[in-house]
């Protein structure tokens, strides 16, 4: 792990959740895995996270978790952190992953609570608490509900901060209310970590004091991504509208398709296969677009993408 | 009307959505109407609304809202536009409310979707135009999931947005992505207002240019919220920093005693009683805190007093 | 109200929400009214439900609810027993429907929780003891998730079935656990009236010992319910069995055309007026179906009717 | 499997979800599993199912898992039907357990739709026919929306249900109208099985037409189920009215010690500890009951106890 000593502590900026290669038998395609390491690095984000929800970590079999967790800790070598995501429905196998990313030099885990069974914030504590006891490596909290159905409380947020191995909190719910609490109540912990998921939201949290994005349109336009980053901690206005007149355009463009609930999923997977960056495999449930939805998708990455070299 | 045609249009900054004093028989308390009125208007905050969810339109008979519309707009003589509620499950008399309001010298309207028959955008689309067509003020759209349990989508308000008569917009979902999505959408018209209710998130959407905030907290300390908006607007950081601070302890504050689903309601009521603006009589199903709470409520009350006096 | 005493006590049986004819300027189509009464009444129905979710209460004016409280009492004349739905979000407007209806000779009134505000327990119990408290006639609870988002738990049902004029309950959940637990609380007190909204389970919970269903089918065949009512109340199960295969051939059929979220509501009345009951005008914000969905109805309720003569 | 070949097919009766005893340090508790099974056998039911949401399937490694498939069949040993819970949210990890129930000579897999990922019902449809086609064991289809939420809509299943290897269906929605669509679809199919989770919907649904349960309170009362599904099968009200009263007061007392999200599940283990056949050891997110709710539930089970003991 020495490699990631240099890395700045604590993260800052943008943090892609990795989409999943695969091959059509469901292996992973581990020449994409590398192909879009690069592609991501060469875009200047902060950090990687792999399995996360973008990464259909919940369809993929551990077997194929442990390859993209090494593969990713071996093609990055350390140049940028790389966060793994160990959410699972069971602590004992979300502990194993846990001691695996460690061992092959990951910078941190990724945590959402657990997502079947139906528990109060006490529950959840208690689980947490648990999990972060039982691993080596720093670990981030992962707000989640629209997926968990379960929601991680201000009041349990805090108190699991207090934990030594808890660093920071990744955000998805996109409710402002609940992320501009947590930004106050963490207003004078520097060291403890805010980012939100929804990149549409990355800018205007940054400026209230925030520290980042885990966008998942980073995978596709990493420059841009990063570029709005830096706008909003430079608090330069102009860039700023510009540039998220960028991200927004992506999010109703390439998020929306063929009205899925999977549509984010299907999109950004699909226009990265336009890059050559990836196949158009996805784990089960979800599958791929329609041919003509496919169509529909290609002409509208390709006004996205004469729009970015406009800028 | 004609007094009102000094106001700036398009509305911008801090519109409290104000409470209704009651007595304990249920009446209008027309004496802390007037004093709250000119309570806010000290204030400097830049619209009235009445007969919102702060409000309590819909405990009211129909007579009080119809009295409390004509107090307010002679109260407030043109001095600043008033915004009327005009919610309700039945277009009859969500129109006879809008012309009861034209007649009095309001503003403008306000109108969530009719909030207990499940319908589909189209209907929503349908019933706001035969509402916009049916009545003589201007109309703000009101969106308010969390109570009404239907959400007015992007492309529906960017429809209704065509109507003449339909000049803004109010978001209380605290959807970050939802209202950046919105204010996307209408980039380029300047003329269409487009409003948070959470105060929470009011400074982070105003810089990222929208247009203010419907605060309810700006009943009780409504120079707090317009500093706040005026910060935002500025880009002055640090003031916005500082009061944002502010806003949050209120929030975390005021709003959460006793754990009830109303516990926002009976807050910020109460805490205006210990100024003088006010009873704490409620229209039910509401109904007042407890001796206990009144007292937790007051110690917080206290607290927040010298933290703002102290700025 | 002498008329009514005639009329079994408690209450079973079948009782439909009676739908609300309408003329295309929104007033009250009293000649189909009278029709559409007689016709239930020659159908055996236990007695007649008004203002009811299916009749579109929350849609009409008050003055439109009163013309219909008035004109089903006079119609009706005593032949049987009139229940007035009360329901609204303004405790004042409940409570003044409430004594209209008992001017008028109505039977009693039906009330669901009121439905902008969210609330607790407390509040709800606190909100119906108030209102039983001010009316004179005797009151059915009401529980409607779908559209109040409240749910009366089982044990304010419970305390609240201890007010002399709380004589029943009628739930739409069609949560079979909750009205079990409901029918188990109730087993000794036989006068206390249970009843289900959805048609489709009102046979199996009269075999488990309730007492009737709120049926909107009942508005289009009342001889169907009341005969599977009998049926299942005598327990002859070759006529259950066939009786509710046709009630659910109507639920299959007649509410789910068009896939709208209001397809029940359009369906029963679409169909009625294929009888000449009523005409198909709705209360905002429903609207009729298109031309091509009216045929496909059409197709199906001749289906469902040559069915119907074949038993 | 060629003991198997003497259950009776299709499957019907009591199905208990067959809790999962567990050590303190999270390992299988082999002996109490042998004990709970044979106590579930003297008890008269009709089939076993074990990693289910009351077997606590999901908070369990995968190696417990094949643990207790493999130790559940070979107690068994042929002498009932073993159904094996195989949900998950990767459809390889399921198809690997349906495997190895297979080569344990289960009878049968149950599996409810991935519960991570937002999908749409054509997504639904596509993976349990992936699953479906990818297993040698017959599959019972799984409603669950509390936990997994996502429904089944009536329309996949009657789709699914003609593949081969789907045998049969069991509902934990509790809502009663899905059912009994579900009840009207499948009318002329007796092979097709349909069974309710809630026990409290179990006899009024068997009277309907269905065929049994799997109940979780069968864990501890096995003859008490058993004895109302019969009683429902052989229309004796009598007797059906008085054993669902004790079905209702063991939901009202034994699953809601606490007030806690899990208390069901710590309420049937807990009791179960009480008569020496398990440890009250959880899977975590669930954890056990204080003392005093111990002791609470203790009285609690007492008072059932000598209740059934009266009958």
């Amino acid at each position: 792990m020495s490699v990631v000593k240099a890395i700045q502590v604590p993260l800052r900026g943008i943090v892609p959740p990795m989409i999943t290669p695969l091959n059509s038998d469901g292996s992973l395609d581990k020449e994409s895995v590398k192909k879009l390491i690069e592609h991501l690095i060469e875009g200047g984000v902060h950090g990687i996270f792999i399995l996360g929800t973008t990464g259909e970590f919940s369809g993929l079999s551990y077997s194929v978790r442990r390859e993209l967790i090494k593969l990713t800790c071996e093609q990055v070598a350390g140049r940028l952190p790389v966060l793994v995501g160990i959410t699972d429905v069971s602590l004992t196998e979300s502990i194993a992953l846990a001691d695996y990313a460690a061992s092959e030099g990951a910078y941190a885990v990724v945590a959402a609570p657990p997502f079947y069974v139906n528990i109060d914030q006490e529950e959840m504590y208690s689980y947490f608490k648990q999990l972060a006891d039982a691993i080596s490596l720093p670990m981030f909290l992962y707000n989640m509900p629209s997926h968990t159905k379960l929601t991680i409380e201000v009041d349990t947020v805090v108190k699991l901060a207090s934990h030594e191995r808890i660093i920071g909190f990744k955000d998805s719910s996109a409710h402002g209310v609940y992320f501009q609490a947590l930004c106050h109540e963490f207003r004078n912990q520097e060291d403890f970590v805010l980012m939100v998921g929804p990149e549409e939201m990355m800018a205007e949290t940054v400026l209230m004091g925030s520290h980042g994005g885990v966008c998942g349109g980073a995978n596709l336009f990493p420059k841009l991504y990063v570029s709005l980053y830096e706008a909003a901690e430079n608090r330069d206005f102009e860039k700023i509208r510009k540039l998220q007149g960028s991200v927004m355009e992506i999010s109703k463009n390439i998020y929306q398709v063929g009205g899925y609930k999977s549509s984010y999923m299907k999109g950004v997977k699909t226009a990265l296969s336009f890059m050559g960056l990836c196949q158009t495999e996805f784990a089960p449930p979800v599958y791929p677009f329609s041919e003509e939805e496919v169509e529909e998708l290609r002409r509208r990455v390709n006004k996205i993408t004469s729009m970015l070299a406009d800028q």
